[in-house]
């Protein structure tokens, strides 16, 4: 395994080799992300269409409104043949739509059973899918991958930012995170739209799956582009309770979307409430800048993440990882 | 080494034995905090006037109104008994005020060539010092010492939350910490108080270090008990810049002391500035809750840190680390 990552490093001269998993939204940016960064290169990209992949580094002009079957190679198993390349791939990240809480999971076996050995993140949301990611720990241990979950902006960031504050604080009695999202329309992130109505009272993930694009306009409309979120299934809950800082009862994760106005409806924000040694009940807070995308809030977060995984697998530490035991290292 | 370690572990039935050096303000807080920690106990606490030691856990109580030379024995080299008695110690919490630069650096080679091997953590403010620590990261590393510096408030917990913030953004362009803190009387917390003054106008380090009670007192008074403090030496900018976030000239620590009320004259503020992917600039901010006192803020993250240290020891990672590349984690 040492050799092998030994060999991996000298041929890629330092600069890790990404996959992106996914051409949404979410997948677009990374790519256009990680092509601007020193550290990383954009290695594959694929998505139900196809995908293109080169050791060298993807020139990011072509994935300019171009899908990867556009440019690469059409085909309906784009996944399995990342996999089959996985050798020349030093961090996977996965920016796929998950609308049944299997599908991700699947997919990250799917690499463990293949003999892949590098990084993987996920920017999951439901705790449901994220706990399932922890049950493939030992496989992936035995498998020698690093695999780092949760790590968006929310859960992520804001999930990290909780842990942190809390070491201020004895008992930690409650965190809850407000988040806006606005983006422009709903077009470019639909797989993010889609699953955000899956959280909408009288919606469930099968309702919101097999809903037409028509459907979702629809929809929108009658709600006139605004999204309401109370009480939603986020796996910042999971994460802070595996990191032992509270019950996931005490977790609250709600948002406003507006699908039609680029702008935040409201301010994103984590609040957590605590007591302290000194019998104070206070909360910290972390704001996020207003004129911040979700898209640089969720992928920037994932490729600090990613650095954090590459520095952990060079020293042979394995397995699951949630985010918020992790400090996201700065891609330069 | 492994051996040690596994031995060590198995001694104290997973709780890690904690010495605190220094039995100040920020001592003191740091020996009543662990003491109602499940993972952790205090084993040894030392200032100058001498030290207690007990592999079983002291008596918090002992300590309440007393210092260590009160209770325990009575001797000018209190540290070198401690040293001693290392073999019995997990974490060393340095707490001792630092008046000279090079006070807290000697002390901690003086562990290291003793044969401890074991988590060190320091609350240090200013970057000279946290510089000549980094320098100690090779005869650390050979003696098996995982060292975490600059593990405070500022450095330490804004300074994290900084590195996390950064994230969102392709290239930084500020990271600004205001703080504000509230002591009802500066009796408690002389040394913090001392080195405040070494950052005012006017005067240094030499001279805050040579300064009577009195002439604190007197100081204090003229002030009205306010001190202002702008552009400090404070090693929040060699931390951001070792992690690649920003230059350390970017970097602003400044912040308002009132030593005659517990109440902060100012919230506490970390505010980082950047460009994103996308070419907004904006700012994250994270503001720690006005009922949070400095000592919870600087020892909670510190023995944060100091968990996180034992980890890394255990697996065999030794060395110097800034609390900027590594999450602290809460202590149950």
């Amino acid at each position: 395994m040492k050799q092998q990552q030994i060999l991996k490093i000298k041929k890629s001269k330092g600069i890790a080799n990404i996959a992106v998993l996914g051409a949404g939204g979410l997948g677009m940016a990374a790519a256009r992300i990680i092509s601007k960064k020193k550290e990383m290169r954009i290695a594959a990209i694929a998505d139900k269409t196809g995908f293109l992949l080169d050791p060298e580094g993807i020139n990011p002009r072509l994935l300019e409104n171009n899908k990867p079957g556009d440019i690469g190679v059409r085909t309906e198993d784009a996944i399995g043949e990342i996999i089959k390349n996985s050798d020349k791939l030093d961090g996977i990240f996965i920016a796929l739509p998950n609308l049944t809480n299997d599908f991700i999971p699947g997919i990250v076996s799917r690499f463990a059973e293949s003999g892949y050995s590098g990084v993987m993140v996920d920017v999951l949301k439901r705790s449901s899918a994220v706990e399932m990611i922890f049950g493939l720990d030992s496989s992936l241990k035995d498998a020698g991958i690093t695999y780092i979950t949760g790590t968006g902006a929310t859960p992520g960031l804001l999930t990290c930012a909780a842990a942190l504050a809390a070491n201020s604080f004895m008992e930690v009695t409650g965190v809850e995170i407000n988040f806006g999202v606005g983006i422009a329309n709903w077009d470019s992130y639909r797989a993010t739209v889609r699953e955000d109505i899956a959280h909408l009272d009288g919606f469930d993930l099968h309702r919101a799956a097999k809903m037409t694009c028509a459907e979702i306009k629809d929809e929108l409309e009658r709600r006139k582009g605004i999204l309401k979120l109370t009480n939603m299934e986020h796996a910042d809950d999971v994460l802070l309770e595996r990191a032992g800082i509270i019950s996931r009862d005490r977790v609250m994760v709600g948002g406003v979307v507006d699908t039609r106005n680029p702008m935040k409806p409201v301010s994103t924000t984590m609040t957590l409430t605590g007591r302290t040694f000194d019998g104070c009940v206070s909360s910290h807070r972390f704001i996020l800048g207003d004129e911040t995308t979700m898209a640089a809030n969720v992928v920037g977060p994932a490729l600090g993440w990613m650095k954090a995984g590459l520095e952990f697998h060079a020293r042979g530490i394995y397995g699951v990882f949630g985010s918020a035991e992790l400090m996201p290292r700065f891609v330069l």
